[in-house]
């Protein structure tokens, strides 16, 4: 592949009840990512657990460190390829994260995304879901330098804050991940909007990875699926359904930059209006005279 | 209409040179709506100007105290509405603005806001455009209050911006009207998905109002039109194609308080991560060290 391209793979992973399962699931399909060729491979949110609040504490893992962090670490190592961990339940003293892992082709461990703004939800006869029961929100933006570009992690309810797909493009991102798994109520009229929106409105590459749909009798959860890949003029380059596949496109870093001298939006930003930048003299601040 | 409702209606206008015809035409579509009983009514874009650089320092008039914004006063009373001036090209001293006038039922000028963010394209064979040439970019918000909601402006290009629709959406806006005028190029694959995203991102309703297409070969510009209005669950309510024409539609202030409630994204906003606020210490900032 030219240079300022290159190949990515959205695993839309079946996630079962059985870690070690799921784990071995993650696996075959990664490296079946990786001989196709993929250089970015991303992972769906919670792929190694039921997304069930009440699940999270038991299958939750520390980040490094855990065997999830050591099987990722692993195979990113083996494809050479840079790993993005979907989601996992992770531990850290006694608070509970929903957090992304991200691994470079070197199985070096690049950091962690936890998941910022909490799936809270209650649309009475429709669905209820309290990811803060357990969880506690992250604040902290995550980004990784690749050999092509900057690559910003979301997670999931993060997509509907455009303030963050922002800061992400401030610092120069070129790619935004979004492991997810919108229900069957928010996913048909808000999913592909939300993602085409991030793309356009920053001007760069969106991925959203959804688990497969289970919509089995004794499923907790069924997620939309739909795993999708937007450029950065807002077009669906790539999509799938429900069932479990793997989606490749490409992320062509000319395009953006043709779309971007086109239509400048980056360099018209107003910071001066949205985040004042406040002066100091003699210890007062002359925007809010703190 | 119930308490907590209102009707609103956005006028696709056919714009020509002749300022004089497009006031007449502006005023007795105006009064259609009002008889109709929409009590806040929106102009598009650049309502009585060819869109067109070179025009706009001669139709250009201060605000208030031109002939437009006389004629807006004199049917927001007769009318007894809140009128959105679409907007005009505007002369300030040795500056020109495109500039959206806001009047309400007794015919008072309650304020104005200039386009912030300006139409510069230039994609190779298909559109160039530079508003710069002859504008400048305005730096404050607008908004205004009416006896249902608070009520925010952005002008066209504004609504690729998502940091501005977040700052009305933070200062309590439930809707957020943009004057418009998308071009063939921009129009047909932006439009709709830029709409539906600032009300699905920020929860609230949202009106852009084109002018209506003119692509006879005389005219200067050909707007897309497809004057639209989407609820704040990014569901389009109404909306039009190419042609002059009024399009109605209902702000329901109930419906809007249901959606954040079963998904509370307002109260999910992480302001501390977004724009840190700044501690100062004898005369240094914490954050930056100035």
């Amino acid at each position: 592949m030219a240079a300022g391209k290159f190949k990515i793979a959205l695993i839309q992973l079946t996630v079962g009840k059985d870690k070690n399962a799921n784990l071995h699931k993650a696996e075959s399909l990664i490296r079946e990512a990786a001989e196709n060729n993929a250089r970015v491979i991303s992972l769906p949110e919670c792929f190694n657990s039921p997304y069930d609040t009440g699940c999270f504490p038991d299958y939750a893992e520390t980040i490094p460190g855990g065997i999830t962090s050591d099987c990722l670490s692993k195979l990113a190592r083996e494809c050479r390829i840079y790993l993005i961990g979907g989601s996992i339940p992770e531990k850290d003293g006694d608070n509970f994260y929903n957090t992304c892992a991200v691994f470079g082709p070197q199985g070096d461990f690049l950091g962690k995304y936890r998941k910022m703004h909490l799936f809270d939800i209650d649309i009475p006869g429709k669905i209820k879901f309290k990811e803060s029961v357990t969880l506690t929100g992250g604040s902290e933006l995550f980004t990784f330098d690749t050999e092509w570009c900057k690559i910003g992690i979301g997670i999931c309810r993060d997509i509907r804050f455009p303030e963050l797909a922002s800061l992400y493009a401030q610092k120069g991102c070129k790619l935004i991940c979004y492991p997810a798994a919108f229900s069957m109520i928010t996913g048909p009229p808000d999913w592909e909007v939300l993602i085409r929106a991030i793309a356009l409105q920053n001007q760069l590459y969106v991925t959203a990875i959804s688990p497969a749909r289970d919509d089995s009798p004794g499923a907790c959860y069924t997620a939309y699926g739909h795993s999708m890949i937007s450029n950065p003029g807002g077009d669906v380059i790539a999509s799938t359904k429900e069932k479990e596949s793997i989606v490749y496109g490409e992320v062509d870093l000319k395009r953006l930059d043709e779309i971007r001298e086109g239509l400048p939006l980056m360099i018209q930003k107003r910071y001066d209006v949205y985040s004042p930048v406040k002066v100091i003299t003699a210890g007062v601040c002359k925007v809010c005279h703190n």
